[in-house]
């Protein structure tokens, strides 16, 4: 593969990581050759192709040479390496929420907002996995009847808190007694509305990005947006319990004409669930019904695969976009 | 006990009747003569003051001699006795649905509208177990501000559905691959939005029991409520995600002072959790803060026992509200 593209991956041995590279196999990104990156831990390896790499401690070296970098690891990693690589050239598709607000740094979902890419931009953030379903199974709402105000109850899978949690889970369930440790309560036989830390104004730092990215993603500044972010005992996938307020009066039926029509959306006959929508590249969506709290109101139950669309799915498809628009390229 | 009550419990074998009866133990009831009534399975018992009562079903001649008769059991059985036994002179209270929105029968939740009680009403019907914690825990935000819309997204533990449906969750988390039979889908490690069948609206009799009971609750007719009700795997214990807009403007201190001198309430310090809820009988209200999607709204995320306040401790304040008017006695 002459033309094929130098990748790499840092947070290869992670959960999006590897699922990341999984996605890159799997959908035919014409690789040339990857890289995959981790802590550094003695022994760490990632497999891609069949093939087991060695996952070593990213350096400017290793990284700068690359035509395209992913970063699926903390916010502080993507602050180390983020914009240095973009200024060098580098095309930098960001996991973390380091950069999502960042004015100069586009927030991109493809079927959303996949204008906001351009040949000046190298360095793109991918959403919240909690906003996304909202993102993109609004958007069409959005779109034609202009969403006024947004309220969200998510019911968020422990993978978003990374395999500590999701080991923390499978522990209790088994009956261990030991302490919460990765999560702030017990998860298993529980739920908790508390996802990240929580602000002055009494919201979790899950909420607060929430509010913010959707406002981004849609480019509607001072967007009212309520969220309550809980965590619930499952291992894969968020729902979202979501309530879109429209200017205009939109009718259930019509509303679900429009999303079923709409991008990277499968309309469920009745409703999806976690276990269903685990391992599935589309946002779910169901239930869309009048709210009855207000008239111009639609009530919706949401589910997407928090580590696929909501995460590595999200980052592949911003770099296909990339190729498709022929800027991302062998340099 | 001279002039204690002759008690009678149906549905005393299940979840509900079984924590009646310890109940009415616990809270030294004036309990003279009880009788167990279950479906009639050939050996069925119950327990009282330490000793086994026999619990045969229900027959006219065994319910008409009490004072109070609690129905713990299925709409069917209250539709049976509950307005015939009131005809007869007996304090009937009931948990099931059958009566709760006619108008002759008073819907009640003592801190909320005890006065509804009356001595000429002596069928008396408690509330769904889901919307009993926003009634509470919105009452006094109700009483000063005037609640203009309410929205709630739920996480219901699975023992609302009965003892199969924990059986269920149990064998399920424990790796059995048995279809989901007691539930509409698998419920370990996953959510589905479905609490009983959905109307042509597309609400679930769940969610519209919350808007009909709550206006009723409240003494609100009209009153616009939205609700998504979301099974969880939890044992017990419901959560609540509970959006209050209202009509004069409310700040989130002045609430939480109102919510935590109000009658059944304990305002938790951050939040509580059905873990931590579970066997205690208040109504736990925490992160009550700003909604951002509006200007006079709050968030609060509210957890009760659904089958204490939720059920039996609802029924049994009943009984000891109309003891101590003086209406309940022996006759």
């Amino acid at each position: 593969m002459r033309d094929g593209l130098r990748v790499g991956v840092v947070g290869a041995t992670g959960m999006v990581g590897s699922i990341l590279l999984e996605l890159l196999e799997r959908r035919r990104l014409p690789v040339a050759d990857l890289r995959a990156f981790s802590s550094g831990r003695a022994g760490a390896s990632a497999r891609f192709k069949g093939r087991r790499l060695g996952a070593p401690a990213p350096s400017w070296a290793a990284l700068s040479d690359r035509d395209l970098v992913f970063l699926a690891s903390s916010d502080e990693v993507s602050r180390r390496w983020g914009k240095a690589l973009a200024r060098a050239g580098v095309w930098v598709i960001d996991d973390s929420s380091a950069f999502r607000l960042d004015p100069s740094v586009p927030l991109v979902i493809p079927e959303v907002n996949g204008g906001e890419l351009s040949p000046r931009r190298r360095l793109i953030a991918g959403p919240n996995c909690t906003i996304t379903g909202a993102a993109v199974a609004g958007w069409p709402i959005h779109r034609r009847f202009g969403v006024r105000r947004v309220r969200l109850a998510s019911y968020q899978a422990v993978s978003g808190a990374g395999k500590a949690a999701m080991a923390e889970l499978a522990a209790q369930a088994r009956g261990s007694k030991a302490p919460a440790r990765a999560l702030p309560r017990r998860i298993a036989y529980n739920v908790f509305p508390q996802v990240g830390p929580f602000d002055a104004a009494g919201d979790s730092s899950e909420e607060a990005k929430a509010r913010s990215e959707l406002r981004k993603l849609w480019s509607a500044p001072g967007l009212p947006v309520s969220a309550t972010a809980v965590r619930v005992p499952v291992l894969r996938g968020h729902s979202l319990a979501l309530w879109l307020e429209t200017r205009r009066p939109c009718g259930a039926a019509q509303a679900r004409r429009l999303i079923a029509g709409a991008d990277g959306v499968r309309m469920s006959r009745d409703y999806a669930t976690p276990l269903e929508a685990a391992g599935t590249a589309p946002v779910h969506v169901g239930r869309v019904r009048p709210s009855g709290a207000s008239p111009n109101e639609l009530a919706l139950w949401v589910v997407s695969d928090n580590l696929l669309k909501g995460a590595a799915l999200n980052s592949v498809q911003v770099a296909e976009l990339l190729l498709k628009a022929g800027w991302l390229k062998r340099r």
